[in-house]
């Protein structure tokens, strides 16, 4: 399945507690549309976040963040992964 | 140990192949500077690159990509990983 990494910038308010509670919405919303938030990273003092996410194309894995709690993302990339 | 994720905007020529050569780079030089390179994503499309990294500061993890290959990067942030 394709790879995503997001970014949202000058969250306001993106405190890890709030952040927490928007990724569990995704993981709410993510099944109707075949999507997998895998992972995030959070920059507090900036309130920058990336999200890792599976999903068959870029419009479903936004889908889901409107839908779930509105904050779409600034970008979002198709990405390859390596280590 | 912090954690950062960078990011490398708009590079030239930024295939698979060549990042992986500049990866190399980069471990073979982040032990001298407590650096710990983990895993990088490619946006081939945009020549968009993120890394992960553990580093004891900001300025440790940029000296690494600068000696290593002189790519260093549009934006690092500090983060907290969740998942």
């Amino acid at each position: 399945m394709p790879l995503f990494l997001d970014i949202h910038k000058q969250v306001e308010g993106a405190t890890a507690d709030a952040v927490a509670g928007a990724h569990i919405k995704d993981l709410e919303f993510q099944g109707r549309y075949g999507v997998k938030y895998l992972k995030y990273w959070l920059d507090e003092s900036s309130g920058t976040i990336f999200c890792l996410v599976e999903a068959p194309d870029k419009e479903s894995a936004e889908r889901v963040h409107r839908e779930a709690h509105g904050l779409v993302a600034d970008e979002i990339h198709e990405v390859s992964e390596f280590s």
